[in-house]
């Protein structure tokens, strides 16, 4: 059942237009406020003095109006007076510079004073505002570590990373060895020699994962410092926050929220896979407990068709019930003020207002009958986990776009797929496709062991499997702990990691290619930014590299294991559409049903609801096995789609 | 009446040569020095040690040589005694790197000792050199605010800054809501909060608007401090300064002085538009009081034609009669000894030398007889300011790029204009083009609605009217107080301020295209960067939106109000032909006379002379109905032209 | 004879691996060990705490496996407790933005504590380590100067400079004079306002070039004062360095040293010149010395063919008998560990192994009965030199893009070029090129001058003879001290030195153009960056400029001088068709042989044995005039060449 609500500033206005603005977002079909996020202030002048009466009317005003509140703590962007007070809370980069006021997360969390401060603003929040009934949830912070100095180097950090260290590794000696220190002349003989360190350096990898892993335990550490706080006085809240920083494991701070939330900005010029990719990562972190989107735009940020419907839809469709706008009226003043909104600077109600109404009255008319639907559900999932790319990055390619998106290829085929970490469930899974996975630690191994072992299958490629939890090489080869499941062994003792040159003639820094068979068909494939050595020990060579200093070496092996089936490829990235049918050479050994679709076209059910998607700038027209009734229309559905650009189609099943 | 000069440096040479150089330069034609700009550290070797026998023997020398001298002062370099002895003097950026000698403009204008030795080294040369007879006039300073740290933090500009705010807003709520602090939590509670901004950072734009207006006053009082002492000593000199940082308000600063200058290095290859606009501009930032050109390159900094003599008359034709090359002969040492010169560093006559001797000897046998000659009148303005340029900078796009030009568009319907102030007397135009105008004051806005009221026609665009002076949204539609002239109101619902992708499907992210008639043609147009919401109160509606979310909806209109016609198109930037053909329809609105004229060609007019230049690589035919006779070659004016590439015709009108 | 070697990092293993790696590394024909050069942690793990035994260790056992060693002194990467307890020992930017450990050459030359803490630990290993009969010879450092801040100015290089500004000019007004500061204010009155500068810094010419002579010389004072503590304790000993960075004076300081070495990462992907031009450069910074080759990679870091046997035979022809590979195998930790290597990660051997075992062997059959072949003798070559380059790139260009490939172009007519300097022993050649040389001191324009005279032939280019000592313009016509001898004389009055633009209108900024006969052949030819106005003083002019502003004028002069010959073309770039055709006149002058070869084949000769290769990814079908024996398939050599791409053969003449 969609609930949707919008960001919006009371700091801004005054009582009359906050009346006005309530009663024109329950015209809109909106139930739901956020409010609070930058205005700590407003809510306290100036250290230790605090002013809620305005936020108390808001309050008044939208239980008055019918609207629940989503309550944001305003830690975000600390105040000119804190800042002011204790200069050393600001974020600084290696060399010492500062950040400042007027952008946003510019304090650091590892700062006793702004942690300080950051708890009793959160305190007094909640003992002012825990009783009213409107109170829908609260917001921590907003977009955790989103900042212009994601890499703080204060001195709160150089010693908080200090001590992180001395509780991981007990002696210095025991960091040298973790970190390979005997390279380069690194081997520190005290504790205070060792300094943080982060991507922006050209620093020991192994240096930089430990101060990603302590950056993002003290971001977890602050998140959570305000959650305690919140559940103490609200033990019945809701508690997320938005869009946390991938540089801090999303993931394990939302497993100890109550939602995971995130802000999505869809570029309509993107690929299917890229612009669903974040709804399914997120819906993930949670299994089984329905992702937030705390902020959409109105209107895409281009030119072009409006598509909030399509999207409000689409978000619907893989769960997300609760949408929330970014944001109501346009700002006066700020950076912000720039922003589509649902009423504009000279109080005009937008085109977006007119869709938003449409839409959401669509929605309630066509869903509410049915109530909360279940969560989408996946046959295959793509294997994805912060601490395993932060590894790969660090380890040789500092790039995530050295990766194949299996998501994407996935979706082309019609498979909807969740994005999970192998420590999760797996056990609904058919399917299991792993871009990179750079470190397996030996639960995780296990569960990939048994996974395959009870039929699973398991398309592995990249540098799987090669590092340690220190973002050193195993040693021997890998992949560690899998060597006989996979039926082979990796090591690379040819490698190159800059960009070939497409122009070069492939003697001398071309095209590496690789063919062969795959389900009876010729497949000529590319291969490129790092190449696997593969050894066989048992597992098939459906695909051999064809050139270059690899000819006839593996490139694709597949194993059958137990009940199920590892496939491996040896190289970072593959072309796409080789990539594709590979994809589906393990889509189909894994038994899971693929549709063919136009370009752009999806397929998404919850529960008896199906949902059909163009995605494309063309109109599509193809047919599916569908048979019930077509809410859109209220007809029969007969499964003949001829779908407008950017249409959709909403399906009772039979 | 032709003056030409050079720059000259006699702190490098000897007596002797300087004879041999005051010899060429008036066997070349050059009858004006300019001096000392770059001489401080030879003029004061240690701190108040001055040393001036050299450039009195200089000033003799050309005396001697019947040369007149443009005296400068040296601030633009301070010397390194200078800042060692004061190295708080030395421009920062804001975080406290500081700029060092060996650059110019490396101080600070808010710097107490560099003011007071800026001071004492100024009216040392006063006293010393008044009394020259041939002390034509004096610069101040040279390039002022053209520094490598534009944008300066020390702690004297912080320190300025606060008490120019305490000034204009006198307590810091007030300053909160000028600048609506709600936004980002930015309210201050003390003055010592506030911290100077600028565009390097990512700030609130009514910060930076303010940080800008500061320096802007800063540097005025800098070059007044200075026009003062000279005055004191000098009250009949003529003081200018050349090429003021466009960051300070230069109509502001000419308006003080006795004499704008501009240093006009002209790139041949740009259009016809972008090498005259700053010689129309600086005509008019004192109406009536001729523009010099303090700095013009013997040569182009480019292979090709050395297009001396055309620019020569150029410059003339737009009134600028003082013509000072940079400059004589090469330095020996430095930075600039590549530049282009009279004599190389071999001690020959460049090709330059002969050129200028033989455009000096053309303009002076040519126009003597008619004295000075009147300045060329307009029929037609384009509305541009410093301040409305720097709000919309901030506001929103942060690219001058994102405005049409309307000089340009002007130019090739053979219309010359000026480009003003809406501050300035515009009871001469017929037609004013505002390609963009963010604020309109009151005064401004009634001169508009007078300028219209009588008669006149505007044409104005983009994000005009929408802002207040401290770079903040109106609050309701705009434009501000001319609702009711324009007959229409703008609201910005849906905006979009990212570059298009011409690539892309117009569905998502394309091309925004509007059309209709104008004078009876059907015109198709791209609108682009930003798209106003109209409704319309009266006006008609030549042009709408045909695509994307704005079909259907108004793009231009047309009202008439009094005796004259306001119009206004609803982006900020228009494809050049439909910009091209909204421009003649206004141009003719106004009954103004259009010439059809080839591309490059310009005709221009001072009192009975016309000039007639080809700016293209190509050669041009064409007929134009002039009479008269010939001053080029001496014959009746038949009004048929066969120009050959950077031909020109100067021409006596019957 | 070819001896090759391996980097190899026994603090990485244990005393087993050492011993399993020694075994394969003779296995794979190595037979020599390069350590050290990032061990100091690992020796020294704290303030003057020694550890050697694991070096005594690896010594022992490369020993009994009879391997010898080049120990690396290992002052490239100061360890973290050197600059935790000296923190004024790391390098800064002019900001004071200090380096950091994680990088190397983090620690500056000019230090103090550094320098007297890198004697310590040199000395140190020089008392353990001279007595093992396997010490072949020590490297100093590694790649000098090749440091992520290359400019210091920390205090030590600021007081360092002044100190070597005052020994050079004795008093400020000398130094004054000699920079010409006079120039935008520059004089100083007092040594402590002069600043150390650097190309980051928009500086003086003549202050960024003096900068440049004192790093260059601390560069050089550290590399000699490690040198003559290891020369005190290891008379007999061979000293060398590896890629000493181009910002010192390279053939300076390896002609202190015993021999030149370099670490040469060949690209295939480049010309033929580009991949050959470094060993022939530093086989002639000790003329008659072979020089070594200390870091070269097993395999390519790019997809494509790996060449190592093709490379291992071009270093072989060129006179590197001595080849490191960089290196053994894969570290586990650190930055490098993608490296190429001969033993994976998971300890097998790579492709790579198993072609450098063939690739000795075939060496060793072919070539260990001619003992220890000759140098190539070259009877061209191409004059560079640092000083020179520096001062040119400070003068005008800072660009060496800027200059010919003279050497290049050699080779593409068969001649194959030493790369010397004017100081060099001449007497040899029939040809000198000189694509610039920016200043002539006395003695070596005598040379030129004699060289001439006794018949040789020179073809110079663009700025050559124009500056003083200082980077300063000569003030008279240049080339300095040489107009006789060329019979002409070189102003620059019209110059331009920004980037044309090809698609311009020749009129406005396009191509500048030459043509004229040579050897009876009509050229046309096109000049760019820097043009130059000659005139004659009996020289011929073969070529002339045809349009632009230097219609008409010379463009290439020829003079007979003495028995010889000098040429001269006035423009910094040519096209390299037409720079092709005037060095073949040039080479044809000088009467030196051409060979007509298809595109990168090239042949070459030591003594008795010639090696011809195939640079190109096609075949190459050629006759070349050749008898003898083909040492590469044994049969009698008959000149007829099928070479397959990067196919090569070896030749015992007759």
């Amino acid at each position: 059942m969609l609930v949707t609500g919008t960001s919006y500033y009371p700091e801004d206005w005054d009582a009359d237009r906050i009346a006005e603005d309530a009663a024109l977002m329950r015209e809109a079909g909106i139930s739901l406020v956020r409010v609070g996020e930058f205005a700590w202030s407003h809510m306290e002048r100036s250290d230790g003095v605090f002013t809620f009466e305005w936020l108390h009317e808001a309050f008044r005003i939208f239980q008055e109006n019918g609207l629940k509140v989503i309550l944001c703590t305003p830690t975000a962007s600390a105040p000119p007076w804190l800042v002011h007070e204790h200069p050393e809370t600001l974020r600084c980069d290696m060399h010492g510079h500062r950040a400042y006021p007027g952008v946003r997360e510019h304090t650091c969390y590892s700062s006793e004073a702004f942690l300080r401060c950051s708890a009793r603003i959160v305190e007094q929040m909640a003992r002012e505002f825990r009783d009213y009934p409107n109170l829908f949830a609260w917001q921590v912070d907003n977009e955790i570590g989103q900042s212009i100095f994601p890499y703080c180097y204060c001195d709160a950090c150089r010693e908080g990373f200090r001590k992180f260290l001395k509780r991981k590794y007990g002696t210095v000696e025991a960091l040298n060895e973790a970190w390979g220190n005997t390279f380069w002349s690194l081997e520190y003989s005290a504790w205070d020699q060792v300094e943080i360190g982060g991507p922006d350096l050209r620093l020991n990898p192994s240096q930089v994962l430990d101060s990603q892993l302590y950056r993002s335990r003290a971001m977890c550490d602050f998140t959570m410092m305000q959650t305690d706080i919140i559940r103490k006085y609200c033990p019945d809240t809701i508690v997320t926050t938005n869009n946390y920083s991938p540089l801090g494991d999303r993931r394990e701070v939302y497993r100890k929220l109550d939602v995971a939330s995130g802000d999505f900005y869809i570029n309509p010029q993107h690929s299917l896979g890229a612009m669903t990719a974040m709804s399914d990562r997120y819906r993930c972190f949670r299994q089984g407990t329905p992702a937030w989107l705390l902020e959409v735009a109105p209107a895409p940020w281009r030119p072009g068709r409006n598509l909030l419907g399509f999207l409000l839809w689409q978000f619907l469709a893989r769960g997300q019930d609760v949408q929330v706008y970014f944001h109501w009226r346009s700002h006066r003043a700020g950076k912000e003020k720039i922003n589509p909104v649902f009423l504009g600077f000279g109080n005009k109600k937008t085109d977006s207002f007119h869709l938003l109404k449409a839409a959401t009255e669509e929605a309630h008319a066509l869903l509410d009958r049915f109530g909360t639907l279940p969560q989408p559900l996946c046959e295959a999932a793509v294997v994805s986990d912060y601490t395993s790319d932060w590894i790969f990055m660090q380890g040789e390619s500092r790039r995530s776009a050295w990766m194949n998106d299996g998501h994407g290829a996935l979706l082309e085929l019609g498979v909807n797929s969740d994005i999970v970490s192998p420590e999760d469930d797996l056990s609904g899974y058919k399917l299991l496709v792993i871009p990179v996975y750079s470190h397996f630690s030996g639960s995780a191994a296990d569960k990939l062991r048994s996974f395959i072992g009870n039929g699973g299958v398991v398309l592995m490629s990249s540098q799987s499997g090669i590092y340690d939890a220190y973002a050193k090489y195993i040693g021997e080869p890998g992949p560690e702990h899998l060597r006989d499941v996979f039926g082979m062994e990796v090591d690379t003792g040819v490698t190159f990691l800059l960009d070939r040159d497409p122009a070069a003639p492939d003697e001398i820094g071309g095209t590496v290619r690789f063919s062969g068979f795959l389900d009876g068909e010729e497949l000529c494939g590319i291969a490129d930014k790092w190449i696997a050595s593969i050894e066989t020990l048992g597992a098939d060579v459906p695909l051999r590299f064809t050139n270059a200093m690899y000819q006839g070496q593996p490139f694709m092996t597949e194993h059958e294991y137990g009940k199920g089936c590892a496939m491996y490829c040896g190289a970072a990235l593959l072309d796409r559409s080789s990539y594709g049918k590979i994809v589906r050479h393990a889509v189909r050994r894994a038994g899971i049903r693929t549709l063919e679709l136009p370009e752009g076209v999806e397929v998404i059910a919850r529960g008896p609801v199906t949902f059909v998607f163009n995605y494309s700038v063309n109109p599509a027209v193809f047919d599916l096995p569908l048979k019930g009734r077509s809410l859109s229309d209220g007809g029969l559905e007969n499964g003949h789609f001829e779908l407008p650009p950017f249409g959709y189609r909403v399906i009772e099943r039979e």
